[in-house]
């Protein structure tokens, strides 16, 4: 947790009034004599201090032997000298005035154990000295509207940085400038750009809530590897989104081999990429999945960036001078659930009354047909139509040589707040890109990114889980390690999750008040896989059966498991279903509690089949992952099948997932499966719990 | 089918030394006036008739009021006027002597009913002629060669076209001249350009077969919104094959609704995007799923085009200056089912000898670590290494301001056949893109572009069918219309697939041999949904048990297909299997005979889990459709279930795919739903089949 209010920390981080550069070079060629060849060309008004043990002069400035030696305080150091003589460093920073040191310096905790314990003992000296660590193995950060390139990064080496109201954070000090490169090249100016490093004391989050009080900045781009201090970030989040300032975000680790090179480039603790998105889509984030869609997706973040909690697939009009233009497009927002809508006969009439003929067709042709003035007249028509929820405009080779036909129009085309427009243009059209982008309307160089961003922007915010209280963990249980299915039961029952009436009844003594069949189960903490331990068996028919089972379970423990320590036997009632489906709970290690509705039997197992969410959640959240669950539309009226009891499942999930709220222990995991979905009801099968 | 061959064909198509161009224009600025602007620009050498009853001169030049005036003969005609007097054009094409009419003109099957009765009457008098037509509705065709450019498209405005060797079809006038803008901006050199319009005579696949014989084109590219004339494609694909020219394709209708509009769009039958998908495999044609992928993969379809038939999770050896930017790429490989390789020991040992200290990571690392020349020297030993079936080498800031460090070592290195190399530059860097496109390597600029190319380079071909005998049809079965079940079952045993033991028994009389439990249906060739009818019992115990269903289901059927014609009742063997699954038959509206495994069971309907196949398919080629789909790895060994009898399996889908090789009748449909998968055999439980 930050020990410093942002304010100060956005002070020294984002616009600091005197930097020292420690380990500047005086040759040209090397990355550290760029930060002070950088703030002179972008001319930087602030103090700038070389420090360089060997020089007294550097690029015909003054250099000075050591931050003891300055003449005045600094805001800021950026250390640029071999890892292992950087702890020295952040004392003279301490005396010297500094708020922040950034370290560019690697040899840290990305390179193993050694390092990894440089990096503590640096945060710790940081901590006791009251300063704050950017980095390690940050490649800096630049200011591009006073001209503070704090940063070797080579992209700033670019004769002219155009400033504007894009932020970038990034944990990956080459993508930022690559990113930086590519938007500039379209003409996107940026605020403030900032690598975090390896996060040791600074992490994007607080990056991300300096950035909300910055007054030239209006939306935050993240590149992100990993997540580091879930928490902060969330905070930060919020805060972004009530000072209406959209956050969107490119994470790797979509495939598995992604997110595994992910977390071996960062160093950071396994996580689950399904966890990371619930976090984004809980606090509002624009996770896009196309690299360039960062950037090109900011005019449509800017203006209706606020993330909507209902619009399912989402009604795109479509007009374009391009058929099969047009077509790359629709077939994309197909794939993610977007609807390309044809606009009714009463549209149709209104526009041959206006002097247009148009089509009931999902992609308006204007090839041909009509004039600019008419191109414009159209595109205001549709941005006051109730019949699409967004207009995308597609422009064929006019984009190129006459941009007076589709381009122009579309620029002054009078747009209301509220109904999203974009545009892709088909052919190679840079200077048209560059107009719409000036004129603040997305124009996408790709369908697929053009694609991607609608899709982003449609996506639906989770409803938040109404303010619940704490759930007391029962005097009765253990508060550590692993609980037995009866205890794991007694929990879900006391959250209100039915769960099969049971009984654990001695293992020498089997009598229960339970009707036949029943099921029976070696109840032992020591055997955590009961069915591979021959420790279950279902439906037995009457007591002498009963009795027969317990003795065979208890020779198949004896063989494997031979210590298990046995509570008794746990006899359930056998329950029917219409449908078995798994419900669980993770502290994940990045984003803390989650819930995951899934598909239940093996072969649920070969189509990945979930809804996953931020825990605790509400009935109404509940609701939606019973939709988003494939599975469940078995019970939910298909092809004349039973229905099951939604309601009941949707309140089973809520409580559930009041996992969350424990207070007096902390739930690791636990897990439902089965859990039958009946007509009446919903029912626990079967079911583990563990604690911290 | 042609009516003649396409070396007279690809002449006065792509190479006319004579062309008119009927309804051109002196207005400058109208469409109508660019071919002859166009070809002057360009240097076009052949002779050009500007045709205009109303214009006795057109830019400077003399100008003819009909073909019939004009001073000599023609190979090509352009007819640029109102549809509806096209015809009379034909005509006058053909007396002077031109081979092939391309026809601008719009009106036709694009607009309805009228439209293409208009078409069919301009093909059946071209037939009539002898000529030949491109369109209607098409924009044109354009050899870069000889600046023959027979085109309105906007694209040829540019001052400067640059000649090479790559053609393009497509089924979009206004995407081929955006396609060309990208690929031009970009430095990729075009031989020859054609949009083929409504296809009402020559198809793509003619075009493709005239590129296969034209000595400038060496890769092909289409863009494509249908198929028509599969056979005639497929014809001339496999001798683009044997060639050695690729043919690389991006295809409209991947989602649900881009397939609807690509169809309303071109007035084709209704198709299915995966039974062209399963054409383009089996012909070896590169499919690329994202719209730049098409001209950016060229350099690696030139080298390493050629379809491989087995290249499981192909590895690529990813090296980097950018691990963010790396990384952007191998996520969207491991998404493509592609593994980025770790080097193994003896290669990092290996390079150690040779100087250069690399790491056992899936990305291998060069930023600060490497000079130029050990740059170039680790992509040679890369290249010549046996771990890795690809090279990909991801170069950050350096691509943008110092080619020097790792884009002229690319461009240098020398490459030997057989291994891809390609190239992302994470940065804007067009001169960098531009100089490895040059040097023949293929340079993406987005890393979702990057791994298309690859995952596409990588697919798997079909193993053509074995040879195989046609399939007599039996003289007793009808050879039109709906079989009943029972005569179903006997094709399918009689080509090799085992079917359970029924008796089809009189409804009166259900006497029979099978051993009970038996199940019992209603046979009868009006009744095709036997289970909604009420029609089929299953589990019956006994002969008391046979008579009541009987007499049940046929009071059933009398409710709900009260004319029915009942044959008889089916009684079949009750049988057990492991797993169920669906085997499908279909001769497709687009290309023809095709073969889908799928899973069986209501649940499969929720997430698609298919294999298809054009049909017939040999056994080979049955194994790798059984492992493509997922629920098969049921009976394939997992956690322990018992394995069914995969061999029996491909023998069964091998044997029913010669639905395909039928004389005596056609068969448009069959099903066998479900196929039991056994621990000895398989078995059909149900099926329908039905006959054009």
């Amino acid at each position: 947790m930050p020990d410093h209010p942002s304010s100060s920390l956005g002070h020294a981080l984002l616009a600091p009034r005197a930097i020292a550069l420690v380990g500047a070079s005086g040759d040209a060629r090397k990355n550290t004599a760029r930060p002070l060849r950088f703030m002179r060309k972008h001319r930087y008004a602030g103090h700038i201090y070389p420090i360089n043990a060997g020089r007294s002069e550097i690029m015909g400035e003054q250099a000075y032997p050591s931050l003891a030696d300055l003449p005045g305080t600094v805001d800021h150091v950026f250390v640029m000298i071999p890892g292992e003589q950087v702890l020295p460093v952040l004392e003279q920073s301490a005396a010297a005035g500094a708020r922040v040191v950034t370290v560019y310096s690697d040899g840290f905790a990305e390179t193993g154990a050694e390092g990894l314990a440089r990096q503590q003992a640096l945060v710790a000296r940081a901590r006791e000295l009251g300063i704050r660590v950017l980095g390690p193995n940050s490649i800096g950060s630049a200011n591009l509207h006073t001209g503070g390139i704090i940063s070797v990064n080579a992209a700033f080496e670019a004769d002219d940085l155009v400033p504007g109201d894009i932020s970038m954070v990034s944990q990956s000090g080459s993508m930022m400038g690559s990113l930086l490169s590519r938007a500039a090249a379209r003409g996107f100016g940026f605020a403030s750009s900032i690598s975090v490093g390896n996060e040791s004391d600074i992490t994007v989050g607080e990056v991300v809530d300096a950035l909300v009080d910055d007054p030239h900045t209006r939306v935050i781009l993240l590149f992100l590897e990993t997540l580091r201090q879930a928490p902060v970030l969330a905070a930060a989040l919020e805060r972004a989104r009530q000072a209406g300032k959209p956050v969107v975000a490119y994470k790797l680790g979509r495939s598995e081999q992604g997110d595994a090179l992910s977390q071996s480039h960062t160093g950071a603790m396994a996580g689950n990429d399904a966890a990371v998105d619930a976090f984004f889509r809980a606090h509002g984030v624009l996770r896009v999945h196309h690299l360039e869609t960062l950037f090109e997706i900011v005019p449509l973040a800017l203006r209706y960036g606020a993330a909507r909690t209902e619009a399912p697939a989402p009604r795109v009009a479509v007009i374009t001078t391009t058929g099969g233009g047009a077509a790359t497009v629709v077939d994309n927002l197909g794939m993610r659930g977007m609807v390309a809508a044809a606009p009714p006969a009463a549209f149709v009439a209104h526009m041959a009354q206006r002097g247009l003929r148009i089509r009931e067709t999902p992609v308006i042709d204007l090839t041909l047909a009509a004039t600019p003035a008419q191109y414009k007249d159209l595109l205001e028509q549709l941005l006051q139509s109730d019949w699409c929820d967004a207009v995308l405009s597609v422009i064929g080779s006019s984009a190129q040589f006459h941009p007076d036909f589709a381009v122009n129009p579309l620029a002054q085309a009078e747009k209301p707040d509220g109904k999203p427009m974009a545009a892709f243009l088909a052919p190679e059209a840079p200077a048209s890109l560059s107009l719409l982008r000036q004129n603040g309307i997305a124009a996408f160089r790709t369908p697929e990114a053009c694609a991607d961003a609608l899709a982003v922007l449609f996506q639906r915010r989770p409803v938040p889980p109404p303010a619940g209280d704490a759930f007391q963990w029962p005097a009765t249980l253990p508060r550590h390690g692993a609980l037995t299915e009866h205890e794991a039961g007694q929990v879900f029952q006391a959250l209100g999750v039915p769960v099969a009436p049971a009984r654990l009844v001695p293992a020498d003594k089997v009598s229960h008040d339970l009707p036949y069949p029943v099921v029976a189960k070696i109840s032992s903490r020591d055997v955590p896989h009961k069915t591979d331990a021959g420790a279950v068996r279902v439906g037995i028919a009457d007591a002498r059966e009963l009795r027969s089972a317990v003795a065979d379970m208890l020779r198949n423990v004896q063989v494997h498991a031979p210590g298990a320590v046995i509570d008794g036997i746990l006899v359930q009632a056998m329950e029917d279903r219409l449908l078995e489906l798994i419900l669980g709970y993770r502290l994940d290690p990045l984003v803390g509690p989650t819930v995951v509705l899934g598909a239940g039997g093996i072969a649920a197992e070969l189509n990945p089949d979930f809804a996953i969410r931020l825990a605790p959640v509400g009935e109404q959240e509940a609701r939606a992952m019973i939709e988003e669950v494939r599975a469940t539309r078995l019970v939910r009226g298909y092809r004349g099948l039973p229905r099951g009891d939604c309601d009941a499942l949707a309140r089973a999930i809520a409580a559930f997932s009041r996992l969350a709220m424990v207070q007096g222990a902390t739930v690791a995991e636990a897990e439902i499966n089965p859990l039958f979905v009946r007509a009446d009801g919903v029912v626990a099968v079967d079911g583990l719990l563990h604690l911290e």
